[in-house]
């Protein structure tokens, strides 16, 4: 049983494995911050050497901005031609001080729920990104060759917007164009239950920063009678919700279906524990639409979140400053036929109906993708969703996903390659946050899971 | 004629004084930012040498903060004892790029305007209290003594709330008792138009820092069904302020007087150009309360101002973080009768009761004092005034300020002292700004005012 043999391969060698993936999260490939861009570069590299030592023809391939780390290696004619994508960049680390230890000097740590790697990018997505790395690893060493012909293609501008993923994939097409493309970039529906994405919520991002005063002022000499910008700022974003929770920029819901009554039912049995997805952070109550189960408001509603806001002093004690300028990043989650650019547009015409005399405001973009849901009738589908159940103790499900991974349209539209997401982490992974995780058995587990899949579909 | 001769020495020594202040102003005394405190003790040590090179008796007196500097010297039984206060610690100075040069490297530079000094402390307060210690540098030289018997009392942390000032003043009362205190903390009415301020604004500081979520979340994975703490603040602050610009806290117009009719004769005829003080700083439209000329609303109305906001990430780019905490700076400035206390209490009952479930709210104090109204019949009020219109074009004025100097009101209620507020600002100074400066004839003029007050009272 040739199978068996890459699973014990993995099971033994998971020791080695791991200190490859601390290796690659001591590199701080943080892409959104340009002090960064030396350690990017070095993340890049790190993988180009890896995927050779695997005997594939891999190169860094140069952008405007972080470069995409490209490789390919020959297999059968009679196998699927597979694509593998995952990005090597990681989410800024602040606040630090909330971090139990440097978020670049990871480590493998006991905990009550079990063994976990500590560190930022464990599990977004460096983690999830070397599980098909090792599985090719472990494959290769028991055979010889990868039993399929494949192409590995990881970006660095993941969590900064992508900015140069469409014209890397529209420029370079032929080469990209695969049967299917895996995307290790999701998670588990719980511990027990393994899944396949088929639904994913858009992203629009704005940020937009309001001036009032041409300087800072004191508030004593002009407090009262000149305008201030956060007061105005949070009057818009205090504007962006009704008291029932509803969105209220014109034409938002224009394109947002109701959900599938088959959909519901088979979601309402997946038995999602509400109470427990909440007080795991702390909270009691969905504040999101008042007639909407949580779980429908994570996967298939629509949102409008504030990202971040600033204006006037911030430091320590206190200073009587009337700011000149207030700023705030806004992110909108888009679901169905929701058009990102309309609402950009209505969004950034509400703001502008909103300003009092003598403000002005001005936007700044961070990418706007429509929501995507996936046909999974290709045959991977059924291969792929037997092999996880085989793997883990429950049957695969195919779930919605709150997050947006415009990539997954991009290799539809783009390349005509149907995206099929499967990913290995948890609900409290906390990736973007201080003390991201992932679990040890996401890792041991997740490597075995594309080893069965390699072989399902090979 | 003596006061001539001191008069022509101040002149003389314009230069020399000039560089002493431009000493002072190199010490960087933040007094709000722990990381200062050093540097707040180097200005203590700096006024201590000063004034002990006139020969008055001065020390560095320690409180639990920054260090008091008092000083004595004796004179005739005849002339009233002065006490003079000022304050030697200054602003923060960010945001430091909006600096033309470093703030702790001031320099006389020529403007358009004329000459000023510019660096940060300049007008606020370090120019200000210089001007005084000059004036009796000046007289000392000529006489050989000073004219009448004077305390001087300067503070390192005016900027901060002045924590050890009440405590200091009720401890030392016996010692500080005089019978006038002359605080040179306040501005021209116009650079024609000297002025004595007879009435200030109280000031209330408030932060509150609102917690949802026990961890910055994902805004992909939790968006819409966790509470966002940004949101809850933004409706708190939007909520502040009524359409009409009236603060809607419950029960913060108890106390507000309308203004006497024969003062808002007086302040209607001093010709106060509205479009100029709003036009300085980009502004056409006054923003407060909307049936009140903007001198009513800086002088006489009180006001809520947001001073600063924060809330989840803020640095360059775009991160899709739902965060746990979002806080604001908030003062209040209070006229009349307003009691500040139960101003505070009310304003955190408000707090609390917009208050969604699932979120808390957690309140720091940053000062809380009254209006102050003084006094103007002391015989002092009138020789000072007109002493002051001997120096300027045109004749002195009794004003309102916009802003709060907690500290008149407790010379006053503690000491049984009253204050006289004579300074040398103008409204273009941009103290607590970037680029603060002080007119050079602010300076020498304010010096030459002090000399011919003191001859006034001696």
């Amino acid at each position: 049983m040739t199978l068996d043999a890459v699973l014990a391969r993995i099971d033994a060698d998971l020791p080695q494995a791991t200190d490859r993936l601390l290796e690659l999260l001591r590199i701080p490939s943080i892409s959104t911050d340009p002090a960064y861009k030396a350690d990017c570069d070095r993340a890049a590299n790190w993988l180009v050497a890896d995927l050779q030592s695997l005997g594939i023809d891999a190169a860094k391939r140069p952008t405007p901005g972080h470069p995409m780390v490209v490789g390919h290696v020959d297999g059968p004619d009679d196998a699927p031609h597979l694509l593998f994508y995952g990005h090597y960049d990681v989410q800024p680390v602040d606040p630090l001080d909330l971090w139990d230890r440097d978020p670049f000097d990871p480590e493998l740590q006991d905990t009550p729920k079990g063994r976990v790697i500590r560190g930022r990018g464990a599990s977004d997505d460096k983690g999830q990104l070397m599980t098909f790395i090792e599985a090719c690893r472990a494959w290769k060493a028991e055979h010889g060759t990868l039993p399929c012909r494949m192409t590995f293609f990881f970006e660095g501008e993941e969590e900064s917007g992508s900015p140069s993923l469409v014209p890397f994939m529209q420029e370079n097409a032929e080469e990209l164009k695969s049967d299917y493309a895996m995307i290790c970039d999701t998670g588990l529906f719980d511990s027990r239950v393994p899944a396949i994405t088929t639904m994913l919520r858009g992203l629009l991002g704005e940020e937009l920063t309001i001036t009032g005063p041409d300087k800072d002022l004191h508030s004593g000499m002009y407090g009262g009678a000149a305008i201030n910008p956060i007061r105005v700022l949070s009057r818009i974003v205090a504007a962006l919700h009704d008291d029932t929770g509803r969105i209220t920029v014109p034409g938002f819901y224009d394109g947002v279906p109701e959900l599938d009554p088959a959909l519901r039912a088979q979601w309402d049995g997946l038995g999602f524990d509400h109470g427990a997805f909440l007080g795991d952070v702390g909270l009691s109550q969905p504040a999101g639409e008042q007639d909407r189960s949580a779980l429908e408001m994570i996967w298939s509603r629509p949102t409008c979140e504030v990202n971040g806001i600033q204006g006037g002093y911030t430091g320590d004690g206190f200073k009587t400053v009337l700011p000149s300028k207030a700023s705030a990043k806004i992110s909108f989650r888009l679901v169905g036929d929701q058009d990102p650019l309309a609402i950009r547009d209505s969004f950034r015409a509400m703001v502008r109906d909103m300003l009092p005399p003598d403000c002005t405001v001005e936007f700044a973009d961070h990418g706007a993708s429509k929501a995507g849901q996936f046909d999974i009738s290709a045959p991977a589908y059924d291969k792929a969703r037997q092999a996880l159940s085989d793997e883990w103790p429950d049957a695969a499900a195919y779930i919605g996903c709150g997050g947006s991974i415009p990539i997954a349209g991009h290799f539809q539209s783009i390349l005509g390659t149907p995206p099929v997401l499967i990913g290995f982490g948890k609900d409290d992974d906390q990736i973007h946050s201080p003390n991201e995780k992932y679990d040890l058995e996401s890792f041991h587990k997740g490597i075995r899971s594309w080893a069965r899949i390699l072989d399902a579909l090979s």
